[in-house]
């Protein structure tokens, strides 16, 4: 199947308690890191959707206090580099330059990325800071399709509002651990692992991470960062989350849902 | 109702298709900024569920690379100010100061805030960037309850992947006239503003911005800056996009499913 620019096929491995799995293409969202500049400088890099990516940076510009409105811009561009694809990279060129004072944004880029980032380099930077999953530690698809109804038991506060994010860590027999919840996901992932450093039983190589909704390319990087080795989540990965385990040797895990679930990386371990 | 860290109640007003609507209490995602310090300098304001904030912050600080283990960590504290709160500032001490580099993070803070802000420090902040809306444009509620089938209709994406947040932007009547997906909320909202920023149509106050998910404090305060008067999702609102979408003369709806809806925030614009 063709890729288009928001969607990519890819394989994947359909699981359930049956004893049989079965391989075959499916799509996922894509996600790629824009540096979005302003008179040539950096000032963030959002990880999105490609397409769009002129109104993208726009709308950043307006909701971020940089411009007032569309005559505050002069053009915005695509810049090219010799090494990259020339689409992750805008420039925005303001009507008044002077009136810039980067001083002022509320965010700003999260990495020291020269001109030309992309998925591949967004990973490799990642690599270099974290080491990607050594042990094998595997767990059974009928322990896994337990955990989802264990994780909405728990989940109290999210009963009440409809409103939080949870995470919740198990051993490799299912048993929930720990879980933290968080009107951000990342948060929420931030508190369990910054519980479980604190108690000095980091890297988490025997566990399971289960996440309530989709896996984005951040959420595979903070657990390796804990040295989660399998990411299991209710809903789905983004394309780049899936490009991360599969470099770092995590096992990821989506659309954990009744009796049935999609391996994306890491077959060789839980496919049995 | 008794208010706990994570859930707040709050008066909501329920709304159907039929002509009737009836004010009950409900209960909320309570959303405040955290800011997150290393070495008393301020790395990040992280807009989060309270509690677990010293967890958080170890986690942050594994995740950033700024420490690897526990024993990195010399003590994590609140800070003490006069005026807020005593638990929406964390500071993490070193155990070695001196290896650490600000440079490196990758995210930074996101408001040039002093010690101690709030939820209402931070709507005042935005407050001041953004004017609060003046229309009192209205929709009726029979429009409103329409839009999630459209939007549905209209997210070919989504139906493939599952894995994008979606955003819409209608007229008064219903009709539908910008769709935008992404797998990050902010930049489907973000690239739904830069449209109609490029073409200048800003601001949306004859509008109604839908959103497939949930709405953050941050989603509101993008609505505003686009000028958008009435926000309706289909899943929860936090507290603090409550809080926000009330002192900027909002109108807010969630939970817009199915014949029902529940409006947080403008119901002397739409209560009929």
């Amino acid at each position: 199947m063709k890729d288009s620019a928001t969607a990519k096929s890819i394989r994947v491995v359909r699981l359930s308690a049956q004893p049989f799995a079965k391989e075959e293409p499916d799509e996922v969202a894509v996600e790629e890191p824009l540096e979005i500049r302003v008179e040539n400088r950096a000032v963030a890099v959002v990880m999105r959707t490609p397409g769009h990516d002129r109104e993208l940076a726009a709308g950043f510009a307006l909701t971020e206090g940089i411009v007032r409105s569309g005559r505050d811009i002069f053009e915005i561009t695509s810049c090219l580099t010799t090494t990259h694809p020339t689409d992750q990279v805008v420039n925005i060129a303001l009507a008044d330059p002077a009136r810039f004072d980067a001083a002022m944004l509320s965010r700003h880029v999260f990495s020291s990325s020269s001109c030309g980032i992309c998925g591949r380099a967004t990973i490799e930077a990642a690599m270099r800071q974290f080491p990607p999953i050594e042990a094998a530690s595997a767990v059974e698809a009928k322990t896994l399709l337990q955990l989802p109804d264990k994780l909405a038991t728990a989940q109290q506060t999210f009963q009440r509002t409809g409103g939080l994010h949870a995470c919740a860590v198990f051993d490799l027999a299912g048993e929930l651990l720990l879980l933290r919840e968080d009107v951000g996901r990342h948060n929420a992932l931030d508190k369990l692992i910054g519980h479980e450093l604190l108690a000095n039983r980091l890297p988490l190589g025997n566990h399971v991470l289960l996440l309530s909704g989709r896996v984005s390319f951040e959420m595979t990087q903070k657990a390796l960062a804990a040295g989660i080795a399998i990411i299991a989540a209710i809903s789905a990965p983004s394309s780049l989350a899936i490009e991360f385990a599969r470099a770092s040797n995590q096992t990821l895990v989506g659309f954990l849902r009744g009796e049935t679930m999609n391996l994306y990386a890491g077959s060789e371990r839980d496919a049995r």
